[in-house]
């Protein structure tokens, strides 16, 4: 049994931050363990321009905590109305490497998000030509659409059309959750990716109703059936370059949480790579964690990888009942359980 | 349009209404409109004996607002360790009218449920002797199988077993969710009924996920797909005598609902016959309200049918956003929003 394994700094291809007192909070357990995040832009207002990115990155940086070396990887939110002006200050800042495609409605903080893709056929055009990346969230948001069926319609509605236009567009299909999408990502090209998050490789849609309503395994796209989860694991032990470390990390206090109508996410980043190592392990895999996590996501950006090292240590920790955050508390997952897995 | 329906009193066949002050908070709503109830057996303890069903069901005659007639319906709950004489005694009370089988850990207080139906055979021949109905929370409990697939498999694993060692036991498969267990019921013996939700005939489970986690639209069985309530839909509009109205209406504190692990129930007795109207109007078939509120239970049960008329209107009304309750609050369905048939 291996105790021990030392791999690559890994990097987060998809982490959410907020602002503010909460990004304080926050930001330090990402910078402990990643060398480099993608931040997304959903803030209010979402991040839609590249001042409003550099003044963001800027604001990450202050946060750090003294001596921590951290890369913040910034990202613009797609809108009916960004330019392709826009598209081309953004590349040449050399601060923004994506730009992230929220549909109208599909999650927090979404609302300023895409109402239809035909709205932003030049914004797309100009990323194709500049090979600036585009994340998208991939969920239809029609409220007569089975919320377990949402990323699959998209994939047929959205995403193959999306592609067929601008083939030679960068894609990374974010956080996906079934094994169409999996199939989908595997078989396209290679200017096509995917982030997988450790939620969605450790539960299937169980986890949400064990033993009563979690709020705290809600997230979006929601938890799907073990078939998907299964189809998940394959896919990040399958080796392919086409799937990497997105841990999609989100912290909402715990009162929006544990509330009539409770925000999706889940709050990952105090263990943001241990948590994959649990799932690697038990897919008999962590062989193949480092290429997925601090690999083949630089390689997609047109990064150079990390050359730092972590450990980790396989050691059974308690994670607490909540973590510190402003004016509440963050319920962090595996909350008063444990973690296996632990960085040295 | 029909804006005045006058039927017959309905009664509803399967209600939480808990005890003590909880109880009295609860009960009147019921009593305004049912004229009798089968008040479910989950207390803690759980009353597994006829004396407890008896000073239970003196409790809540003494709770009844003054003047108000209305004739609570006892059940016993089934234990690996329940005897056949405890089911004579049950019957010969007059009071008891049937026995409620929990799998342990299906759902609220059902740890003291049946952990192996081969362990209640004794009892269950006494109650298909003396014709004493069995009241069935039809789930598996096994936490690998799919939260959405439990009914469905509970019928191929548990109900046509029974139903075969069985086949002259009188069953009520309780608030079925299911196209599958629709289609068992309609198909089995005239022994075999089944009661329905309100609930479950105006939602399916994208309300447990709309613009957030819903806690307060969670229950056990789970809402499912919508192909599966048009099912639901379809069994209570055909007039088949074999589904008949059970709210399931179950009281739970709004913070034991809006939790890191919040309890399965909706509270629908404040409105427990207008949700129905409500869901019978919309597939234009209030003509079959009747029968399946008022007659198809008390026939079943084998007591006289109502005879005392009520008066529903169509009149959109607000609902509040909470009700009163011990030491909390209660969140009925329709909280904040409307409803739009009124009890007149």
């Amino acid at each position: 049994m291996t105790n021990k394994i030392t791999i690559t700094r890994p990097d987060d291809w998809h982490l959410h931050l907020r602002d503010g007192a909460a990004m304080h909070a926050v930001l330090p357990d990402t910078a402990r363990r990643f060398g480099r995040a993608i931040v997304m832009p959903n803030l209010r207002p979402p991040v839609t321009a590249t001042a409003q990115a550099q003044a963001y990155r800027q604001r990450i940086l202050d946060a750090l905590p003294a001596g921590v070396k951290f890369e913040p990887l910034m990202t613009l939110y797609l809108t009916d109305k960004t330019t392709a002006d826009e598209i081309r200050l953004a590349k040449a800042s050399g601060i923004v490497h994506g730009v992230k495609l929220y549909p109208a409605g599909a999650t927090t903080n979404s609302d300023s998000g895409v109402t239809n893709i035909g709205h932003c056929v030049e914004a797309l055009a100009a990323m194709e030509e500049l090979g600036l990346p585009l994340l998208v969230h991939a969920e239809v948001t029609d409220a007569d659409i089975d919320v377990f069926d949402r990323e699959r319609v998209f994939i047929e509605r959205n995403m193959i059309p999306l592609i067929a236009r601008f083939p030679s567009l960068r894609v990374v299909f974010e956080h996906i959750t079934t094994l169409e999408a999996a199939e989908f990502v595997a078989g396209a090209s290679s200017n096509v990716a995917a982030t997988i998050t450790a939620h969605h490789l450790l539960m299937n849609r169980n986890a949400m109703f064990a033993g009563g309503m979690r709020p705290h395994h809600y997230c979006l796209p929601v938890l799907k059936r073990e078939e998907h989860r299964l189809a998940l694991v394959k896919a990040v032990i399958s080796g392919s370059p086409k799937f990497f470390l997105g841990t999609d990390s989100a912290p909402h206090a715990k009162s929006t949480k544990e509330a009539s109508c409770g925000c999706a996410g889940m709050y990952t980043a105090h263990a943001g790579i241990e948590l994959y190592a649990e799932a690697f392990e038990a897919a008999g895999a962590l062989d193949k964690l480092e290429g997925f996590a601090s690999f083949y996501g630089a390689d997609f950006y047109g990064l150079p990888r990390n050359v730092e090292k972590i450990t980790l240590v396989k050691e059974n920790w308690q994670v607490p009942d909540s973590l510190p955050f402003p004016d509440d508390a963050l319920v962090p997952l595996r909350a008063s359980a444990s973690i296996e897995w632990k960085l040295e």
